[in-house]
C-alpha cells in the first residue's frame, strides 16, 4: 500500500522587487569552476546582478591543468553576441546591459567583439577587460600576436583593465615593443609604471594589481621572499590609475598567504564588472571587490581540488565601502565641522537635503492638521499607516540592536523599542478605540491595515538598511523620522497659533482637540529628550567613526532618501 | 599634477568556515543566462555549494529562440569529466562531489557518463536528471532514440529524475512503446501515472512536475484553460514517487500566471541538486526548490529579455522547511502532547536529547563548583566566556526581536535584553572588580577578553540562528542556555547541601563565597521566574505553530545542537 502525504507550498511575500542589471562575460570556460566564465556567473550571482555569456573556447581543465583547449568557431561567437545584444541591449528605453567583462580571448572572439565596439560605446556598455595571459596553474593563454592585437582594438575602448604585474609588464613590453621590463623599487616607481601603462594603451582606466608582488611596507619596497616567512609588514598594493581626472588611488591590503589563488583574477575582474553594472563609481567599486575575495579565500574551508584551489564565492559580498576601508581621509571630517554645529545641522542643511527637509517638516499634511482642514478620515488613515510604520521601526531598531558595537548601545535601542511600543498601545487606547479600528491584529493580520505602496516602501527601505548596513548606518535611516516629527510638531504649533481664531471647521471638538493633542505629543518635554538624545548619539557616532568621502556620501544619501520616504508617506495619506 | 589618494582595506574577520560541497553539471550552455549550465552555475551559487560543469554542446541562444548549436566532441567530454572526477571526487577521506545534475545531453556525452556510472556508484554520488526534450522557447533539445539511449543507461540509475507532465508522457511512451498519453482526469490518476513511471524506468525516485498541467483544486481535475482567467482555485501540484518506500509526496503550491518560465526547469532540478549536496533529504529538498523557484519568478522586478523572460537566480533561499509548507501534519503535535507535560519537557527529555542535557545540567563544572574543587583561576576564565557570550546572546535577543510575529514579542525580547545587561552589569560589578579583569572594555576589544573556540562557536551558531531562521527556531536555540542554567544552578546547590562539611578547600573565603552566590543567583526567584516564563512562551509557540514531522525533527535538533555547544562550553572551561 502506499503512503500518501500532500504538502502545501507557501506562496512567498516578495518584498521589494528589484531589477537586475545584466553583466556579459566573454572568456573561456573552466570546468572545474573556479576560474572563467563559471567563476564569473558565481560572482555575478554574489553580487546580484543578471549573468550572460559569450564562451571563447571550451577547456578540459582542473586545479592542477589545462589538459584540453577548444576554441569556438567565429560564427558561433557572433550568433551568441548577436543575440545577446538583441536581447539585452536593444530595444530598451534603459537596456539591462550595463558593462561586458573579458576574460581569456581567442583571435577569433577579438575579431567579432571589435566590430561592435562603436555599438557598445553608444549604448555606454562599460568594458572591463582582464588581459589573461597565463593561468594560475601555469598555461600560456594568449599568443603576444592576439595580445598585440587586443591591444590595439578592445584595450584602448576598454574602460578599465586589471592586469597583474607580471601582465601589466608583458603588456607594456608589447605595446611599446621593448624586451625590459620597467624596474621596481618604490611607491614611486608603481605609480609612474601605472601611468605609463595608460599612457602606452589609451584606456580610460587601468588597475595594476599587487597580489605577485607583494609590498614590504616598512621599508617602502617589493618583499624580498628570501628575507623568511615574516609577512608582520607585508602587504599588497593595488593601484589604479583614472586618467581622465589624473588621480592615482593605491588601495592596500592584507597578504594572504596562500597557493589557493585559482581564479582570483577572472573573479575580481568580474566582481568589479558587476560593481560598476550596479552604478558604483570605480574608486568605490575595487576596494569592496578586493575585499569580496578576500573574503572568498579566507572563508574557503576545506580545500577543494588536488592543486591551486579555488576560492568560495558564494560569501556575500559586502555594499558598504565603510566596512571594508579603515583609514579616514584627511580633511574630511573637519569640512563637515567647519561647516554645521553637528553632525544633524550638517544633515538637514546639506544642498542635496534642504530642501527636502523643509518639504518633509513643514509638510502639507502638517499644515492642513494645524489649520484643521484636515479631513479626519485623512488622520484616522494616517494613523493607521503609522500604526503599521512603527511595528516595523521597533524591529529596525532591534537590527540595530544586533549590530551595535557596545552592548550599551545595544540596550539603548531595547529601550528605544520599550518607547516605540508604548507609542503603539498609545495610538490604541487614547485615539482609536472610538473609530472602530481594530488594532487588537497583530502583525499576522497586516492586511486588514492595508498599508499602502509608500508606507510599504517606506518599511522595506528601513528593512534593507537594518538587515545590511553597519550601525551608523541604520542609526542615520532611522533618525529622520524622530527629529522630523518634533520639528512638524514645533512648526504645526506655530502654525496653529497663529491661525487661531481662523481655524478650519471640523465635524466635532474632538476631532480638534485630537489633532491639537498629536501637536502636543511630538512637542512634548518627552519627546523632546528624545529628539535630543537622537542628536547626541549622531554626534558620538560621528566623532569616533573615521569617515572617508564616499561614506560621507553614502550615510547624506540614506538621511536624504528616508526624508523623501517621510514626504511621501505624508503625501499618500492626502492624496490617497 | 597627479593626485594620489591611499586607502587601507580592512581584512575581513570569517566567522566561520563551511565545506562547500559541491555539484557537477553537465548540460548545455545558454548563452542567455536563463536556463542550461549558466542557471544551474547561478543556482548552485545562490545555495553556497560550489559548481563544476560539463557543457554538452555551445547553443547561440535567447529569450526568444535557439539559433546555433555545437555539441561538444566525445573526448572533450571524456577530458573534462576525467579531470573533473580526479580533482573532486578521487583522492579524498570525503570526496566534495555529492551530486551530478544532468539537463540537456547529447549522445555523445550520454555515451561518455554511461562508463562512469560504476564509479559514481561506487563513490555515493547522486544524480539528478532533468530529462530536457523541449526548450521553452519551443526548440526540440533531444531526439527519441537519445532518449530511449538515456532511459536504457542513465534514468534507470539516476537518484532523482525531474520530467514536467508533457515529458513525463513522452518518455513513458518512449519507454514502454506505446503512442498514446495516458489520461489524467483526478489526483488519483495523476498518483498512478506517476507510479506507472517509475516502474518503467527502474530510477529511484521521480518528480513529475505540474507546471504545465494547472490543477482545479475545487473540482480536482485539470484548469480548462477555456473556463476563462480565474485562477483562484488553480494550483500546481508536483508529484513525487519514492520507490523505496513506497510512498507518494504531493506538493500542493501557487500557479503563478506567467510567460516569463525560461530556465524554470533547469533551476529546479539544480537546486534540488544543490539541496540534496548539502544533506537535506529528497522530500525536504523538494519544496524549499519550489519556493526558490517562485522566489526567482516574483522577484523578477522588470522582465529581462524580449521573449521568454528568465527567472532571478539570486534571491536568497529559504533553509527552513517550515517557512515554505504551511500545512501541519496530522498527529505531528498530538504525538507530542502525548509523551510529555510540557514542550519543554518533551524536548529536554527526547531521546536524541535526554543524555546530552543531563551531561550539560549536571555538568562536572557544577559539581567542582558546588565541591568547591573548582580551580578558582577556571571560573574566572569562565566569568570572562559568559561576559562574551552574554553579549552575543543579547544580539541573538535582538534579532528574534526583528522577526517577532507581534510588537508584543518584539518587546518583551527587548525586556530580556535589558535583563541581560543587568547580568552583564552584575558580573563587572559584584564578582571581577577585585580580580582584575578588565570589562571597561567593550565588543570592539573582544581580543583581550580572549574567547575560546568553544565559545566563539556557540555565539556563532546562534548568531547564524538569529539571521537565518524564524522567531520560534530563534527561541528554541535561546531555550538551552535560560532553563540550563536553572537545573544546573538547582542541581549544584543540592550537591553543595548534600556534601557539606567535606566541601574542597579555596585559597579564601571570599571564593568559596563567589561560588555560593553564584548559585544563589540561579536558583534565586528572579531566574525561576524567567525560567517559567521561558517556558510558557515556547508552549504558546508550540500551541499556535503548524508543525511537520520534518519541521519538528529541524526544532528538536536545534535544541540539541544547543545543548551540546553549552557542554562544550563547559567542558572547555575545564580543560582549557
Amino acid at each position: 500500500m502506499t503512503t500518501i502525504k500532500t504538502f502545501q507550498i507557501r506562496k512567498p511575500i516578495i518584498e521589494s522587487k528589484d531589477v537586475l542589471p545584466a553583466v556579459l562575460t566573454i572568456a573561456g570556460s573552466d570546468s572545474s569552476g573556479g576560474a572563467g566564465i563559471e567563476a564569473d556567473l558565481k560572482t555575478f550571482s554574489a553580487h546580484g546582478v543578471y549573468g550572460l555569456t559569450c564562451i571563447t573556447a571550451l577547456t578540459a581543465q582542473n586545479t592542477q591543468k589545462v589538459q584540453l583547449f577548444e576554441a569556438t568557431p567565429k560564427e558561433l561567437v557572433k550568433s551568441i553576441l548577436d543575440l545577446n545584444f538583441q536581447d539585452f541591449l536593444y530595444g530598451y528605453d534603459q537596456p539591462p546591459l550595463k558593462a561586458i567583462k573579458t576574460g581569456m580571448l581567442t583571435p577569433e572572439s577579438i575579431g567579432v567583439l571589435q566590430d561592435y565596439l562603436p555599438e557598445l560605446e553608444k549604448y555606454g556598455v562599460k568594458i572591463i577587460l582582464d588581459p589573461v595571459m597565463i593561468s594560475t596553474s601555469g598555461s600560456s593563454l594568449l599568443t603576444e600576436a592576439a595580445m598585440k592585437l587586443c591591444i590595439q582594438t578592445l584595450i584602448k575602448n576598454a574602460f578599465l583593465i586589471t592586469p597583474n604585474f607580471q601582465e601589466a609588464q608583458a603588456i607594456l613590453s608589447i605595446a611599446t615593443d621593448s624586451h625590459s621590463n620597467v624596474p621596481i623599487a618604490s611607491t614611486n616607481d608603481l605609480i609612474n609604471f601605472v601611468k605609463s601603462l595608460q599612457k602606452a594603451l589609451g584606456c580610460k582606466n587601468v588597475l595594476v594589481k599587487g597580489g605577485h608582488i607583494p609590498w614590504d611596507k616598512k621599508n617602502d619596497a617589493p618583499y624580498e621572499m628570501s628575507a623568511g616567512n615574516d609577512y608582520s609588514n607585508v602587504v599588497v598594493l593595488d593601484v589604479l590609475y583614472e586618467a581622465e581626472i589624473n588621480e592615482i588611488t593605491i588601495y592596500e591590503s592584507a597578504y594572504i598567504n596562500t597557493q589557493d589563488s585559482h581564479g582570483t583574477g577572472c573573479t575580481l575582474a568580474s566582481s568589479i564588472a558587476a560593481n560598476i553594472a550596479k552604478g558604483l563609481d570605480l574608486s568605490a567599486a575595487i576596494p569592496l571587490s578586493v575585499d569580496y575575495i578576500h573574503r572568498g579565500m579566507l572563508s574557503m574551508g576545506k580545500k577543494l581540488g588536488h592543486g591551486n584551489g579555488p576560492l568560495n564565492h558564494t560569501t556575500v559580498p559586502e555594499t558598504s565601502v565603510s566596512k571594508v576601508i579603515t583609514l579616514q581621509e584627511d580633511g574630511v571630517k573637519q569640512a563637515v565641522i567647519d561647516s554645521a554645529p553637528s553632525f544633524y545641522e550638517y544633515l538637514k542643511n546639506h544642498p542635496r537635503i534642504k530642501d527636502n527637509w523643509k518639504l518633509y517638516s513643514e509638510h502639507r499634511f502638517i499644515k492642513h492638521l494645524a489649520n484643521n482642514t484636515l479631513p479626519f478620515d485623512r488622520f484616522l488613515y494616517f494613523l493607521k499607516q503609522d500604526y503599521y510604520y512603527l511595528i516595523n521601526y521597533a524591529q529596525v531598531h532591534a537590527l540595530a540592536a544586533s549590530v551595535a558595537p557596545t552592548y550599551k548601545q545595544t540596550h539603548s535601542e531595547a529601550l528605544v523599542i520599550s518607547n516605540i511600543v508604548e507609542e503603539i498601545e498609545k495610538h490604541k487606547q487614547k485615539l482609536c478605540d472610538k473609530y472602530d479600528i481594530d488594532y487588537e491584529k497583530d502583525r499576522g493580520l497586516d492586511i486588514e491595515l492595508n498599508p499602502g505602496p509608500a508606507c510599504i516602501n517606506y518599511c522595506n527601505y528601513l528593512l534593507k538598511m537594518g538587515r545590511n548596513e553597519n550601525y551608523f548606518a541604520i542609526k542615520m535611516a532611522l533618525a529622520p523620522c524622530l527629529h522630523g516629527y518634533y520639528e512638524a510638531g514645533v512648526y504645526g504649533s506655530e502654525c496653529r497659533s497663529k491661525w487661531e481664531g481662523s481655524l478650519g471647521k471640523l465635524e466635532t471638538k474632538h476631532e480638534s482637540d485630537t489633532y491639537q493633542s498629536w501637536l502636543d505629543d511630538y512637542t512634548s518635554d518627552w519627546f523632546f529628550k528624545a529628539h535630543q538624545d537622537g542628536q547626541k548619539a549622531l554626534e558620538e557616532l560621528f566623532e569616533i567613526t573615521p569617515l572617508s568621502q564616499q561614506r560621507l556620501d553614502e550615510l547624506v544619501d540614506i538621511f536624504n532618501e528616508v526624508t523623501l520616504l517621510e514626504v511621501r508617506f505624508w503625501d499618500e495619506v492626502l492624496d490617497y
